[in-house]
């Protein structure tokens, strides 16, 4: 199989069989992981592996109770982290001044780079993953549960274990819906229409729009998945949170 | 190869030869990409392909005239994009809430991980790329100068093209030291000794705090290559730039 299969071919997985991911094996895939790119070379992250069920039963309501935190092997809680290179620089007679929202950002794509890697890497090891959109919802809730120092902030979570049975295959929009030329060229009626005229002709999507009693399948994520209040409060709970951890706003503080 | 031996041995590349990447091999390893995962199937993520030595030159001073810039065959910047999103949820008769703090960190995970899947298929092709931190930086130089419209935050560039000479592997520090078990074990002064005590006494990093004129390697980073003074500019000009673009900040508002 060419890399381009491969990449074309992958799945989120959410079933797991009983399967168990070996410490060694866990730990090779997350330390060749950690070669992915990183900002200055900091690796502004860290991980969490929750693979008791006890630590399993913990986390669950703090992610919805998706049934993959406790039907999975593995639980991974990425963190972005500037705590440990703090440290260093404390250490090191340096004077850090990392307790900003840049810094918050770059520690931010550090750590996606990292799960990313790690994702990539467990799937071309015959492994499933999933992520698990919660973790920036439930944040304070999961740093206590993991006893997060200041400077961590929860950011990924990541199911991880053998599949079971087969997962299917997501959509995507063309990729002439993502792709600008030179300069972004704004999406027209039409465009936007051509870029999810497939999307909203699968059989799937149509059943989905039914079983959420709506008219078009934006209003499933607009109404129900993606909602404007929960969005809203999630913002003001996360954002409080970054704060409370050490990553002030510039000229102006978060009520 | 197995893919362990290939992660470990990833390098950033940040010279290229002459040798042109085909459009057609790169729209295919950005297809590819896609399927990587994406919060909800949203694919909150444009890519803006530069590949002029007009659009390159005109990008250049706004990543501090570094020079895979120009030096690169194909120069791509990574937009967190809700701007697609929103069209099509108000052509579709529903109403989106994702002008927030939240739905910008969504598409910033979602930006992030196409990005790094794009970056590692292209390593998988033999090609050779390289993030440019600066992206963040200049957030409102770059908007401008591809026409990014409300909605839309400029967050990954990376240069790309085939390598030319071997680029160095990088040093990471032990994966033990990002490693936590069920729950986050702070970092004692010696464990942070022992975390960077490998880095510290490379040959490299000696000749860095020289170079700089420094006593000790964290004091580079501190002092020279992401100083305080930086960090807080810029978090200033990425959050105003955010703010602007029209993800607003819960019960506050940035000055």
């Amino acid at each position: 199989m060419t890399s381009f299969e491969f990449f074309r071919n992958r799945r989120t997985v959410r079933r797991y069989s009983q399967k168990q991911v070996s410490t060694e094996l866990l730990e090779s895939m997350l330390e060749a992981a950690s070669q992915a790119p990183t900002t200055g070379n900091m690796q502004l992250y860290s991980v969490i592996v929750t693979r008791t069920q006890e630590g399993k039963r913990a986390l669950a309501p703090h992610h919805f109770n998706q049934p993959q935190v406790e039907g999975c092997d593995v639980l991974l809680t990425f963190c972005a982290d500037f705590n440990r290179f703090v440290k260093w620089c404390e250490a090191s007679d340096a004077k850090p001044g990392y307790d900003n929202f840049q810094s918050f950002v770059t520690a931010v794509i550090d750590t996606t780079i990292f799960a990313q890697q790690f994702c990539t890497i467990a799937e071309m090891e015959g492994l499933g993953c999933c992520y698990l959109g919660t973790t920036t919802y439930t944040a304070p809730e999961i740093a206590k549960a993991l006893d997060l120092p200041a400077r961590v902030v929860p950011l990924i979570t990541l199911s991880v274990g053998y599949p079971e049975g087969e997962a299917p295959l997501s959509d995507r929009i063309p990729i002439s819906a993502i792709l600008h030329e030179e300069r972004y060229q704004d999406y027209s009626p039409e465009a936007i229409k051509a870029a999810y005229a497939a999307k909203e002709a699968r059989d799937d999507s149509k059943q989905f729009i039914a079983e959420n009693g709506k008219q078009t399948l934006a209003q499933v994520f607009t109404d129900v998945r993606y909602t404007r209040a929960n969005n809203e409060l999630f913002s003001r709970l996360y954002l409080d949170f970054i704060v409370s951890q050490g990553f002030s706003l510039p000229d102006s503080e978060v009520k």
